[in-house]
């Protein structure tokens, strides 16, 4: 069973001294008196509770599953529910919520890194309080005042889950085929007075923790069509749907069987029968899905630190197995070229993957809290840009990498008990969920990097590109690096501009743009933690291994991303 | 639950258009008078017997696995038993084996395309049968006629199974480590008269087979250290120790344990006892892995062969849902340009992998049967060349395909209704057995192309070049490509060459130059497919079709052969 060390002095060197937090703080009102110790204190409770409480329900939750009664409850694994108390108790949920609704008022960068520990010690447990937050933004944006006083604080606190559907069974990536019915049913229906309630009927597939046995109501967020919707994606409507109404009345959002997934089995994937269950409408009727793009967003996010936890047990499993293991001369295979190559291209991948998934975060709280219009929106518009990257870059490189680091164990890890096959199979979902990444790529290049003839991600080049210039002479090599692969996105972009309106060409391009922007990226990330690291590296072994580190996968990875990049300048034409 | 569908079109234009075995087999006494139809002819009755009798076991196996029970014996999921007395009632084991030992005499290369065909269907049934033909060549160089006559008619007519038993707890990669002692027993013993037996103690671990109730006997092959003997792997000598002794008694080869494995549930993976189990010696002491070597290639081909099954699986699946599903403005999901790009890779690589792993096998025939000793000698260096490419290139394609391929169906796939999650769980163990495949890299680099200078790779290469320049005028840029990859895998032997002696640096750069390696090899190989379809393509969809594929597989994967074999020449320096 694998064990969960959260990685605190990395994350602390992230937020600390690469992106520099602590003196953003100090500039925006609502986190001004936050500060690093305050912050690395949070970072070391949290990785208290993902390492005690979440960790050794890993495997469990992964051999137990979930079990759908008949009397169509959903009994989770052993110890899920008792983990869930705990989480509450201790106002996790609550970290980044803002203190009018009883949250911590922490930044989004915090909410991050423990999300990270969270999905590295337990990816099957995290699904069911994963919502949370994207469901009080959503809420605290869209919902009518009286819904908010209701629902708001519950969910800040966790006392209440939450759940978000979408997906039917002919309506995966396509939302515009959603077929789900909202009618109008009528005023001060199920104890809820002065608001108009909605009569909600459909099947919905893939919904994480419909049903469950953590808390004792559920929040649904459910899209659906009112009667004189238009066809597609805009004719859908958001409605809240509380499992228990606030007469205290059973609605009938009904979890009618539970997926056989590959992995994730601690998570309870419901089809739902929605049978003229009760709802409320959230935000503007057609407008469900602006509604549920702030949740949808936050959720993005999640899932790419679920890839970085994924990729961080990995990489730290496969390093500890392979000095312990002695195979060919004695030697631990950690000094076997074939596994040093892998191992430091593992922790080079974390390393960077944290520093862009973090900023991404950061980038979150500047839009919400920066000091001033300009530099909020700047901060939204590159947070979003580089969702789509956190996405889907970063749960590729966590599969990828953990079946990559499958290797070290040589069979044994084909086996349950080295525990690396587990994470091989539960980090295989978040490539799909919450858009595939194909969605994603094609999200990156056709919104929001032609979107805007390339504004945003131009300034994002630049940036990279002034950092790569006053790189110190020690790092002139991998500054050149990435000066390289800056020259082959530009080159990549001028080489599209032309043709942004051919979707096929876009298309076709979208997955190799993705991939090089990813490494690009992360060859950024890497060049400013080996700036970081680079002082006293000489005397401080563990800054020695980043800046190592960072080295090693920046000068593999930047002619990856050129590779890409040229992919996208000179594609080989699609067969017809 | 996923069918099988046999490529019999597909296997026979390789065959026959571009192997051209036809012409071959005239040239061999053996197989001189077996012409194409023939061999049509069994690989669709092998097509019928995957399709019909394997593919419908192969969910079946997963859900249900093998169980061990309180008294030792193992059970198999329902209907292997019975599938495996039809295998063997139809001759399938006895395919490639010699007539004289009731043998069909048949080319290795069609016993290669059946593989396919029950990989592809069933992997986790196929273990069973999947040494038997390796145990046939084993014991035929290897053991006393004695041996020979108990034994080899009914390894070649599969009526007993054949088991191989290397690895040891700590004792994977690393056979040196081997700590399994056989002591000398006496002459006649357990009904073998006139043979010295030997008692055989120690813990066995990952024995695919060692116990199941498929047959009534099994062989056991088993790697132990003589009293005397030297200390690493010359050191073990290979005995035979048979389930069921010739005087009708059960020898102690013991399954103590079967192991949880993240797919493969239908195959039972052993942990095997040996209580002083009789046994005899095959081959010279001290001998054993040269004896096993025969077993160990002719496994390493088959599992590259499992990598090919399972790419042809996965890609037929995906292009079969593709068509069917629709996403997005009413179109099916095969015409979206991110969609069409995986499904055309796929089809492309499994494509080239079977050109590459038959004419591999096509190469043993030459080096069984060829007209001269020159030819013969030169065939089977160049197999030897090709079979860690073969292993572990098309094991990697073979996971990383169905692992990519699963995207096709977005969370569907995650779910088990779809069959491609099972197909990606299987897949992974064959890049770990049978030598995983960075020693698979370790053996091709350091082995056997460096092991001669490069004399052999050269000779490939030259023949690859040769190829390129002969490719007709419309197919100039795709010859372009591949004499482009032939060059830069030159410059990475020069770059090497001085420094053949450095483990480090030849370590280090092994995955890479198998990378390069593969890539190159698919290239040529598509080049010939290309060459072979394209005549008459115009008419001819299903030609055409070969046609495209080749050619995006081509110009997509040559440059990668570049850019793999640029990391050869040019690395990165391994951090220390």
């Amino acid at each position: 069973m694998q064990s969960y060390t959260p990685p605190l002095r990395e994350m602390r060197f992230v937020i600390e001294e690469v992106l520099q937090a602590p003196a953003a703080w100090a500039a925006m009102p609502a986190h001004a008196d936050l500060d690093i110790d305050t912050a690395a204190a949070v970072l070391e409770e949290a990785g208290r509770f993902a390492s005690g409480l979440l960790a050794p329900l890993n495997a469990v939750g992964d051999r137990q599953g979930c079990r759908l009664a008949d009397d169509g409850r959903v009994h989770t694994p052993e110890g899920f529910a008792d983990a869930y108390r705990a989480f509450v108790q201790g106002g996790w949920p609550a970290l980044a919520c803002a203190p009018e609704h009883g949250g911590q008022g922490l930044p989004m960068l915090l909410d991050a890194a423990v999300g990270e520990m969270w999905a590295a010690a337990n990816h099957g447990w995290t699904m069911y309080p994963g919502l949370l937050h994207g469901a009080y933004d959503c809420l605290r944006h869209h919902a009518d005042p009286a819904l908010q006083a209701l629902y708001l604080p519950k969910v800040a606190s966790g006392e209440w889950l939450a759940t978000m559907h979408l997906t039917e069974p002919q309506a995966g990536s396509d939302l515009g085929l959603l077929r789900s019915r909202a009618e109008p049913a009528g005023m001060g229906l199920g104890g809820l007075p002065g608001l108009p309630a909605y009569r909600l009927h459909g099947v919905k597939q893939f919904i994480s923790g419909a049903a469950h046995d953590l808390a004792d109501n559920t929040v649904h967020l459910v899209l659906a069509r009112l009667p004189d919707a238009p066809a597609g994606s805009r004719g859908l409507s958001l409605f809240l749907a509380p499992q228990r109404l606030p007469d205290g009345s059973h609605n009938p959002v009904r979890c009618t069987g539970l997926e056989h997934k590959m992995g994730l089995h601690g998570s309870a994937t419901c089809a739902v029968a929605l049978e003229g269950a009760l709802g409320w409408l959230v935000g503007q009727p057609h407008r469900g899905l602006q509604a549920m793009f702030v949740m949808m967003n936050a959720a993005r996010l999640h899932v790419g630190l679920q890839g970085l936890g994924h990729l961080e047990q990995a990489q730290r499993h496969a390093w500890a197995y392979a000095r312990e293991r002695v195979q060919g001369r004695g030697r631990p295979i950690a000094e076997h070229p074939a596994m040093r190559r892998l191992l430091w291209t593992l922790r080079a991948d974390a390393e960077a993957g944290r520093v862009l998934a973090y900023e991404t975060a950061m980038l979150l709280d500047t839009a919400h809290h920066g000091a001033d219009a300009d530099q909020r929106a700047e901060a939204e518009g590159q947070a979003s840009l580089l969702t789509p990257v956190v996405k889907a870059g970063l749960t590729a490189l966590g599969h990828h990498g953990a079946d990559a680091a499958l290797q070290v164990w040589g069979g044994t890890g084909y086996t349950r008990d080295a525990g690396i096959e587990q994470t091989v199979r539960d980090s295989r979902v978040a490539m799909l969920y919450e858009g595939t990444n194909e969605i994603q790529a094609l999200d990156l290049l056709q919104r929001k990097v032609l979107g805007d003839q390339g504004a945003a991600f131009g300034r994002r080049l630049a940036a990279i590109q002034a950092r790569a210039e006053a790189a110190p002479a020690g790092l002139a090599g991998e500054a050149a690096a990435v000066r390289h692969a800056v020259q082959a996105a530009r080159a990549a972009l001028e080489a599209l501009a032309p043709q942004a309106e051919d979707t096929d060409r876009v298309g076709a391009a979208a997955d190799d743009f993705l991939a090089g922007s990813t490494r690009l990226l992360l060859a950024d990330a890497a060049l400013r933690i080996a700036q970081a690291a680079a002082p006293g590296a000489a005397e401080d072994p563990w800054r020695a291994e980043r800046l190592a580190a960072a080295r090693w996968g920046l000068l593999r990875g930047a002619p990856e991303a050129v590779f890409a990049f040229g992919r996208v300048s000179s594609p080989v034409a699609l067969p017809a």
